[in-house]
Parts: C-alpha cells; sequence; structure tokens
C-alpha cells in the first residue's frame, strides 16, 4: 500500500519541480491523508527533494480509522500543542536547504503564513493552489471500492429504515436511527450530518432534523452518506407518506426524477461539467422552477464530501473516466414540500456501460 | 434580545476603534454567532461605522437551532455559491469610505485575504487577533445558563447509560446511545464526538469508539458533552466492570481523583491559568505520572468545544468570575488502561460559594 501514497507524492513533486518549487508543504487535512495514507487532523507533510516528513500535532497512531501513515514516510510528532506542524515543516525545508517552497494558500491563515515566514525568512513561499485537489479527482481502483461499499452501507440503512413505521417520528429520530444503521453496516460513520425533512421541510437541501413529526400525506426526503475508510457516498431519496401521492407530489416528483436521469445520462468522459448541469437545469427550467434551483447540480465526492468537481453552470472544465460525482437535483416549493433524488455515480466511458450508479436504492416514487 | 448582541458589538467596535480601525471584519464562525446572534457558517460580519451587516452564502433562517441574526443586523445573502461573505464585507467597508479595516488573521486563509485586498485596494487591513476570542471568555448570565442546561442533558445521559448492561457492547455502540440520549434530552447535538474507551482504551483522550466490546474487569471512560443553543458542556467519567476494582485500579483512580480535586479547588478569580494547571498537575507528578500527562489540564468551553482560556503550564493569563472551564486531567498506562475524570466547572468568588459545578455525576468509582 505504500507504493501508492508514494507515487501520488511522486507525481505532486514532479508538478512542484515544473512550477519552479524544490518542496511542498500540504496542510489540507484531506490533501493530507491523501499523499500519507492517514494522518491526524491539522498535520502538514513536507514533500521535498529528500525523504518526505509527515508533522503532526496529535498521535498519527491513536485513531486507526483514519489510517496509518505510509511506512515510508519520516514522522514527527510535535511536542507542545503550541507547536504547528505547518511551521515545523518549514523549519525542515530551511534545515535541508530547500529554496522554494509550495504551500497550500488556500488552508492556511494569514497568521500560520506569517509564522512559517518568520521561522524561515530566507524561504522563498510560492502558492501550491489546488494542485492536490485536482490530483484526488480521477480515483482509482482501491478509491473506487470504498466509495463502493460506503455507497453501499448508506442503501442498507435507507431500506431498513422504509420497513419500520415512519408516521409519528420526529425527523430527529429518523436521522439518529439512519446514523446508528450505518454504523451498524460498517461505517466509520456518517459522511456528512443526515439530513431528514417531512411536510413543509422535505426537498430542503441540507434541511437540519427538527423536531416536527411525520405526518400522512407528507413528502419525506432524506439525504444521507457513509464515510467508509475516509471516503465519502451521498444518496437521497424522496417518498410519500401514506396510500396515494396528491396530484402535485406525483408531478413534482415526475420533474425532478426526469431532471435527474438527465444529468446522470449526461455523465461522460469528456463532458463539460457546465453540461451535466445544463441537461437537468434545463428539464427543471422547461418546468417552471428555474428560480428553484440551487447553484449547482452535482459535485465530486472522495475524501471529502463537496470536492471536485462542481457541476454548475459557471464551472471550467471536462469530467474524466473514474471521477465519482453526485447527481442531485431538488425542487422545494416554500409552505408545500418538495422532492430531492441524488445519487453517487463513476463516470465512465460508454465501452464500459456508462457512468455506474454506486447508490442502487429504487428511484421510484414509493408510497410508505 | 437584539441589545444584547449590539452591546457585543459596541464593545469591539471600542476596541478597534482603540486601535486604530474604523470598522472590523468577523469571519470566525463562533465569533460571527456570538456578535451576530444567528449566522450559518462561513458567514461575515462587518462591525463598522454604520450599520452592522452580516453577510451569508446559506440562508441565515433555514436552520433555527444556531439561531437567528439579530433583528437590527442588516442581512445580506450572497446570489452565488462563489461569493465570499468576507470579500462582500471588504467591499462593502470601501463603499462606506472605511479607510481601516481589522480582519481575524488566524481565520482567514492566504487566498481570502488576497482576493479582500484585491478588492479594496485602498483599504488598510490591519490584525484583529483573537480579541471576538477574548470579549467570549466571560459569560453572561444567558450564556452560563444554557451551558447549565447542556451539563444536565450530558448527566442525564450518562446516568441512563449507567443503568443498562455495559458487558459484551461495543464502545462504537454504547457512544452512540449517548448520543441518542443527548438527543433525546433536547440537546441540538453532540458538543464533540463522543468518547467511550474500554480496557486499554480507557483514560485515553479523545478515543474514537472501536469495535472493542466491553469487558468484566476493564476500566470504562467515558467523555461526552451536549450542545445546547450553541452552548457546549463536556463531562468524563470512569467505572469499573464488575464487582471488585483490581489494587491497580482503585490506586490510579483515587491519584486521578486527588489532580481533578485539586484543579477544581485551584479555580478562583485572579488565579493564573498555570496555577490550576500546576495544582493537578503536582498531584499526579508526585504520584509517579508527570511524563504521562497531557499538554493541559482543562481549557474554556462555550461556542466551542476547546475555547480560551488554556490551563497548561505555559498559559499567560488569570482567571474571571464567570469564566465556565473544563478540568479534565487523565492518565493511560499503556496495555492496561486508564482513568480520565471531567467537569464543567464556573469560575465564581469564594463570597458566591466558589466554583460552580456543572456536571453532577457522582465522581465515585462506580462498580458496574
Amino acid at each position: 500500500m505504500s507504493e501508492v501514497y508514494a507515487a501520488r507524492r511522486t507525481r505532486l513533486r514532479e508538478r512542484c519541480e515544473a512550477a519552479g518549487s524544490e518542496a511542498a508543504l500540504v496542510s489540507g487535512d484531506a490533501n493530507v491523508r491523501y499523499l500519507a495514507g492517514g494522518a491526524p487532523s491539522g498535520a502538514a507533510l513536507l514533500v521535498g527533494p529528500d525523504q518526505d516528513v509527515l508533522f503532526c500535532a496529535d498521535d498519527p497512531y491513536a485513531d486507526a480509522s483514519v489510517g496509518r501513515p505510509a511506512e515510508d514516510l519520516r514522522v514527527v510528532v510535535l511536542p507542545t500543542p503550541e507547536g504547528d506542524p505547518a511551521v515545523a515543516g518549514a523549519e525542515r525545508a530551511v534545515a535541508a536547504k530547500v529554496g522554494s517552497l509550495a504551500v497550500e494558500e488556500h488552508h492556511l491563515t494569514v497568521a500560520r503564513h506569517r509564522a512559517l515566514r518568520s521561522v524561515a525568512p530566507g524561504l522563498r513561499l510560492a502558492d501550491l493552489g489546488t494542485a492536490v485537489e485536482q490530483q484526488r479527482m480521477v480515483k482509482d481502483d482501491e478509491e473506487i471500492s470504498s466509495l463502493r461499499i460506503a455507497a453501499e452501507i448508506a442503501d442498507h440503512a435507507l431500506g431498513e429504515l422504509l420497513e419500520s413505521i415512519l408516521v409519528g417520528r420526529t425527523e430527529r429520530h429518523l436521522a439518529l436511527e439512519l446514523e446508528r444503521r450505518l454504523i451498524d453496516h460498517g461505517a466509520r460513520g456518517p459522511a456528512f450530518p443526515t439530513s431528514v425533512g417531512s411536510g413543509p421541510n422535505s426537498g430542503l437541501v441540507g434541511h437540519p432534523p427538527s423536531d416536527r413529526r411525520v405526518e400522512e400525506g407528507d413528502f419525506l426526503s432524506v439525504c444521507l452518506g457513509a464515510d467508509y475508510r475516509g471516503y465519502r457516498s451521498e444518496v437521497a431519496r424522496t417518498f410519500v407518506i401514506g396510500t396515494s401521492p396528491a396530484d402535485w407530489q406525483i408531478e413534482l416528483y415526475e420533474q425532478v426524477f426526469a431532471a435527474q436521469r438527465a444529468g446522470r445520462e449526461a455523465l461522460a468522459p469528456g463532458a463539460a461539467y457546465r453540461e451535466v448541469d445544463r441537461a437537468a437545469r434545463l428539464v427543471l427550467e422547461g418546468a417552471g422552477h428555474g428560480e428553484r434551483l440551487g447553484p449547482r447540480i452535482g459535485h465530486g465526492v472522495g475524501l471529502e464530501i463537496g470536492e471536485d468537481p462542481r457541476l454548475a453552470p459557471s464551472a471550467m472544465g471536462k469530467l474524466d473516466a473514474c471521477v465519482p460525482v453526485t447527481v442531485d437535483p431538488g425542487v422545494h416549493l416554500p409552505g408545500r414540500g418538495g422532492v430531492r433524488i441524488d445519487d453517487t455515480l463513476v463516470v465512465r466511458p460508454e465501452a464500459d456501460g456508462g457512468p455506474e450508479l454506486l447508490t442502487i436504492t429504487t428511484k421510484e416514487l414509493l408510497a410508505l
């Protein structure tokens, strides 16, 4: 396994050298884990000309669920809580005669950056930008396999919930039960706070579960995901409570479903991010919901739940094969409720059967 | 209620003016909430010479559990996900003819700070430092009342757990059950990830619950807290599983208990942070555990679980009345396990009865 992380660091080293920096200091948590194999929060990784060094403020072996540092890394645990791993990384770079160091200016605060400069006044600091985030977009088989399991776990948890009585229970309790089931099925934890919206709260993105009880006739929308080995899936479904959905519910559901399908079908290597967004958005604009749509129709998933790419009108770039993304349109009608349908898929070429659906819970409108 | 937040902003404004800045741009989440009354994550608050303005990327009224912006604030919701509330705040400062703006350099990233500078090249940017964090240390009655409820909730959850059968259950399931009970008793959620450590895992700070099952003869240490209206309590207790604790368990428990009591008794207005740490640390050093102690013996709690002050050997400063802190020493013996005892208390003068204990679960060594 160590070779995977070493190869990732080699790619980063090459990219740095091409951009004129002798070394990189990585401090974004997910970026450090991606390159190191495992690290506690707040760690910093020096990817340099010599041996790479992981600086941690906490014991990197205390929490096996975030993985362990690769064996070829040198690991330095700082003795005091005041020690800043990024500052220690800069000091090491100076000691190793590095002249120019690329840092993650979108993760480092102004205060930490200043502390770096003050311990290493002769070091030329450059911006690494989102180089590691870009490198993380295309996943390898192992990563996709973790995502597949994360998706299965969430499907299981959701399936079991649907077999239980829902009327009369609060959004908060349903969310808790889902999170318990995620862990029962092997998740390290929820990938993000589980959202359960009933009645007028249904269809709201990221709705925090409230004390509202599920009632007959409600729409019930649920959005959850599992964290498996650090990889995070996302799935949302919307149901109707009671025997017969109202006409407006059936109509709205069909509109969102059609939009979500259009988005899924637009996923292909070479498709522009904005085209995927456009495919789903057009359907809902045609149904008169243009004003009610969120800023994007999907996003990448992996070590973080909302990572690159963004599938949005203004996003620049094209999909590659083996990029896992969500397609998650939704419409909320104020005072009435709404629908959200969300899958995690992996972009695959047509020849391989097209996009691989990881979240397989049915998207028929279930009346529960 | 609006007056409370307005008064907090007035204090900050005065402090800014004294330091030579005409306005402040606050971007730390807890700091924004403290001054605004409620705000979604990522918001920024311009505390200026004119009307104060809260800039949000998300709807500030969507999640009532984080509170609502005070009514006298002007609220601006940015239209797109690309809009940075802090950048919008800087633009507004320029439009309001502000010449110098203090920003939170320990919260803003280098990249965001640069974006601020580029939209407002004529604006003189200064560092607000931890002015708001300092202001947050001494709590008002309303805040202490929220913390008191948060502590009661955690006590209830813990008390109920102790009435159930523990042997054979995994750390992970015990942690989940505690978190469910926190919510049952009215918490918005756990104040931090609940830690449950059994046997060799007991006594480890922040131990993430594993699949290890509780066994006869184990130490079981539990650390949890409730988030009530944004305010976070913390309590830890250690128990013995089975009828009769071993001698080493009784001895270690008594040592940690004595240290924790010494720390609690050292809490008083005017006491130096390091004196409190010293009081507890001396007891454990005397028992030969000096090498096994963590870097600090307690910390402030409030809108964040680990806020100022730090009760540590190198900490500078003295306690004030109405500062809520934890006293949480612990010792872990590798391979055997350990003890952690942690309370949330409010510093009070002797005349008012001394420190107010918020977490009242017994600290006798219970054999369960």
